[in-house]
C-alpha cells in the first residue's frame, strides 16, 4: 500500500508529460518477447554452453580468460557492430590449492571425522601439514571484542551464528550474517587467533559448504567455511567440553593479473540517444559453475539481444552489453567501467544489472540520483499495468553492485530481482550448476528485462 | 489493472459497512504467523512423514488406507475436538500391475529398444504377453476423427500434441493438451485401435514419463503414458517410415472399495458460527509418494492448525479440516461431503483448498454463488495490504475441484495458488517427492493460508 501511496503521490506532484504510458501495440509486443523467450529457450541454451564448455571463471584463472573470448565471439556472432575488451590491469588471482581439509581431533564421538569444507577466497594457506589447536565459538563480532586476546590467542575461532530463517527474505538473513565471513577471520586474527572457521551462509541444514570473499585488514589467518551441518556438529562438540580441529589449507593470493570486461554495442536509430546499458557479471567463483551467480545474468542480457532480433525491433538507442569482471571479489571491472565512462564522457539514461540468478522474476528495483530517481520511478511505476500479467512489480532501494559505480553519471539504475527463495541453498557453492537453472523460470527473467528495456526505449524515443 | 479498476468499482458501488479492515495488531499477527511457520517448518515435517512414511495412496489401495489412518491419529494428537471417518462408499480399484512396456519392433536406428512409460490409471491391460501394432500418430481429437475406422483399426493410436511452452501459465498449456490423455483413449477405441500411447502431459523435454486418469466411455483400450523424449523418438522413427510397437500392460481395475473422507473439526469461541473449512486431497497417484500433489495440501491445513496453536489463537468460527478422498480418479469424497453438509444442514461460510502443490505461493482464486462471490471478494480485496509484503494477490474465477462441490451451499470457495511454472515437471510422476518439495516455498503456503483464515474470522468476528 505504501507503494501504491507513493507512486500515487509522484504522479500529482510531478508534470504529467514526463510519462510515456504504453500502448495496446507495447502490450502485444511485451507478449511476444515473453512467448518468445520461452518458445525459443537461447538464453537457457547459451548458459548451457557457457558454464558446460567453459565452468568456473573466477577472475584471474584461465576459466575467466577463456570466458572472455567465449562472450566476446558470441557478441561477433550475434552481430554486434562494436566488441571492445576493456583492460582491466590489476584483477586478484586467489588459488583454491587442492588442500582444503577441517578435521576433529581426538573429539568425543565424532573420533577425527573431517567436515566439509572450502577455503575462503582471499585466505591464506595453513603452514604445510596444518595447524591444530582448540575452538572458540562466537557467535558475533561483538562476542568476539568481548574475548580479547587472552581468550583467542592461539585458538581456532568459529562464527556459527546462524541465519534467521524467520526473515521472509533469505537476502535478509545472508545480510544480517555475512559480517562473520567478510571481516570474522581478519578481526580474530588481531586478537591472536590462528585461523578462523565460519558457518556456511545459508539458512539450509546441509553437507555443502559455501565459499565467498573474506577481507584482511591488516592481520590475516586462514579462513575456511564448514557446511551448516557441519557447523551444527562442532558447536554439540563444543558444548561436551574443549575440541580441537585440525586445518590444511593450501590455497594461495598471487600476483594480480590483467583481465577484460567484455563491452558488446548495438547502434540504435536515434544517433544522439544516450546508451541503454544491460549488465552482469562473467567471472564466477571457482567451485560449481556459476550458473545462478551470474551466468544467469550474463545469459539474461544475451537473450534481450536474441529476442529483439528474433521479433524484428529496432531500438532507438544504443545497446550496450557489459559483462563485467571481478565482481566476486574485488568490484574492478565496475570501477573500472565507471572511470572510463566518465573520461570518456558517457551518457547512459538506464543500466539494468541482472545479478539475482534465473529464479522465478519478481520485479525490478531501482536506484539513482534525487532527481532521475524521481521520475525514472514514475516513468517504471507507468509500465505496471504491461507487466502485471507477468507479475512483476517495481521498487525503489538499490539496484546492482556493478553498475551502482555509474550512479554519480546520472542513469536510472535497475536491479533485476527473482524470488530469493532458493538462492542461497546454492550460493558460491559446488551446487551452483546449470541443471539448478529452471528453463521456463529463467527465460521469465531474460523476458521480463526485454520488455522494460522496450518499453523504456518507447517512452523516452516518443514522449 | 483491469483487476484493482474492477476492486475499486466494487467498493464504490456496495455498502462499505461489509467490509472488514484489517487493523495493525492484525498485520503484526500475520507476520507472526509467516516467521512461525518459516521457523518451526511443522508442516514441512509432518509432510516428510506422510510421503516418506507412508508413500503413495492412491485410492482403494493399502496406501491410501494407511494415510487415513495416520491423518486420523495425526489430528487427535493435535487435539481436534472431532475426528470423524465418512465414509466414501465405492472408490474406484486400479492397480498398476508389473509390467508396463512400451517397445520398438525391429525400427531403423532404435532397433527394439523400451520407451520409458506409465499406464494410465483406469485403464485395462494388454492381452497376455502384449500386443503388437502398427502406429498412427494424431496431434488431436478432430484429426482422430477425421482418420475414421478404416486408418485407425488395428493400429496403435500416438497422441503427441506437445505442451504450447509460449504460454505464461503451464496451467494453460496443461489445459489445452490433457483431452488426448482422458479421452484420446476411448475414442481412439470407438474407432477401432487396439491401445493407445499418449505425450506425457509436460512442456518438459525428458525421460519421465506421466500418468494419470483416462476415462472410457463405452470401448476399452489399454492406454500408457510415454515420456516427452520418448514421444520425440518415435514421432521421428513415424517420420521415417511406418512403426511398429509392442506394448505389454498387465494393469487392472477391481471391484470398487470402501474408503474415507477424514474430517477433524476444532470448535470456535462463538457457538453460531458457521465453519470455516479447509481442504486438500489424501490421496495421490501409486507412482512418486504425490509430494506436492496433494501431500502439500494436506501439510498445509495441518500446519495452519498447529500455527494458531502456537500462535495462541483462539479461533471464532469453528475450524474443519477436510482431507478428501479420490480427487485423482474419481472425486468420490467431494461428492460424498457435499451430499452429506447438504443433507445435515450444515453452514460454511469459507472452503479454502491447497491442490497447487508446495511451490512458491502467489494468491488465491475465489469462487461462489453471485450474492456470496462479489462481497466476498471485496472482503478479500481489503486484505490485500496486510498480504502485500508476502506478494499475495486475490482473483477471481475457480477454486479447487473438491470445495468446487460446495458451491450451491454458498460459502465463498478459494483455492491457493503457486507459481505454476514447476509443477508440471513432476506431476503424477515418480519425482513427485518430497526432496522436491522446497521447505521455505512450502512454508509461505502456510502461512498465507493460515493468515487467510484468521483475517476472515477476524472479518467475521467483528464486523
Amino acid at each position: 500500500m505504501r507503494f501504491i501511496l507513493f507512486a500515487l503521490i509522484s504522479i500529482l506532484t510531478l508534470p504529467m508529460s514526463a510519462q510515456y504510458t504504453p500502448t495496446e501495440e507495447d502490450a502485444f509486443m511485451v507478449r511476444d518477447l515473453y512467448t518468445t523467450a520461452l518458445e525459443d529457450q537461447y538464453g537457457y541454451n547459451w548458459l548451457r554452453d557457457l558454464t558446460e564448455n567453459i565452468g568456473p571463471r573466477l577472475s584471474g584463472s584461465e576459466g575467466a580468460a577463456q570466458a572472455v573470448y567465449f562472450v566476446k565471439q558470441h557478441m561477433e556472432t550475434l552481430g554486434a557492430d562494436t566488441v571492445i575488451l576493456q583492460e582491466v590491469p590489476e584483477v586478484p588471482r586467489w588459488e583454491r590449492g587442492t588442500k582444503e581439509t577441517v578435521r576433529f581431533v581426538d573429539a568425543p564421538i565424532w573420533g577425527n571425522i573431517e567436515l566439509p569444507a572450502l577455503s575462503l577466497g582471499n585466505s591464506i594457506g595453513t603452514p604445510e601439514g596444518g595447524l591444530k589447536a582448540q575452538v572458540v565459538e562466537v557467535h558475533d563480532l561483538d562476542h568476539l571484542d568481548s574475548l580479547g586476546p587472552l581468550r583467542l590467542k592461539g585458538k581456532i575461532v568459529f562464527f556459527n551464528r546462524p541465519f534467521d530463517n524467520s526473515k521472509i527474505s533469505p537476502s535478509s538473513a545472508y545480510g544480517g550474517a555475512v559480517d562473520q565471513r567478510v571481516y570474522g577471520p581478519t578481526q580474530a586474527a588481531e586478537y591472536g587467533a590462528v585461523a578462523a572457521v565460519v558457518r556456511s551462509m545459508t539458512g539450509r541444514l546441509d553437507d555443502v559448504p559455501h565459499t565467498g570473499v573474506t577481507v584482511y585488514r591488516e592481520d590475516t589467518i586462514p579462513a575456511i567455511a564448514i557446511s551448516t551441518r557441519a557447523a551444527d556438529r562442532l558447536a554439540q562438540a563444543l558444548a561436551n567440553g574443549p575440541t580441537t580441529l585440525h586445518i590444511e589449507m593450501d590455497c594461495q593470493n598471487l600476483d594480480p593479473v590483467t583481465s577484460y570486461n567484455v563491452i558488446a554495442d548495438w547502434e540504435g536509430t536515434d544517433p544522439d540517444a544516450p546508451y541503454i546499458l544491460l549488465g552482469a557479471h562473467l567471472d564466477s567463483w571457482d567451485v560449481g559453475t556459476g550458473a545462478h551467480d551470474d551466468g544467469a545474468g550474463c545469459a539474461h542480457i544475451t537473450d534481450v539481444v536474441h529476442l529483439f532480433q528474433s521479433l524484428g525491433y529496432r531500438h532507438h538507442h544504443p545497446l550496450r552489453l557489459v559483462f563485467y569482471m571481478n565482481e566476486e571479489n574485488g568490484l574492478q571491472g565496475a570501477q573500472i567501467y565507471a572511470k572510463e565512462s566518465e573520461k570518456q564522457g558517457l551518457t547512459h539514461s538506464l543500466a539494468i544489472e541482472s545479478d539475482s540468478g534465473g529464479f522465478l522474476p519478481i520485479g525490478f528495483r531501482c536506484d539513482g540520483i534525487p532527481e532521475v530517481l524521481t521520475p525514472g520511478f514514475q516513468q517504471l511505476h507507468a509500465f505496471s499495468d504491461v507487466f502485471s500479467p507477468y507479475r512483476i512489480d517495481f521498487q525503489t532501494g538499490g539496484s546492482g553492485a556493478d553498475i551502482s559505480r555509474l550512479k554519480s553519471q546520472g542513469p536510472l539504475l535497475v536491479g533485476f530481482r527473482t524470488s530469493p527463495q532458493r538462492y542461497f541453498d546454492l550460493h558460491h557453492t559446488d551446487i551452483d550448476v546449470f541443471s539448478q537453472v529452471h528453463p521456463r523460470e529463467f527465460e521469465l527473467g531474460s523476458a521480463a528485462i526485454a520488455a522494460l528495456v522496450y518499453l523504456w526505449d518507447q517512452s523516452a524515443g516518443k514522449k
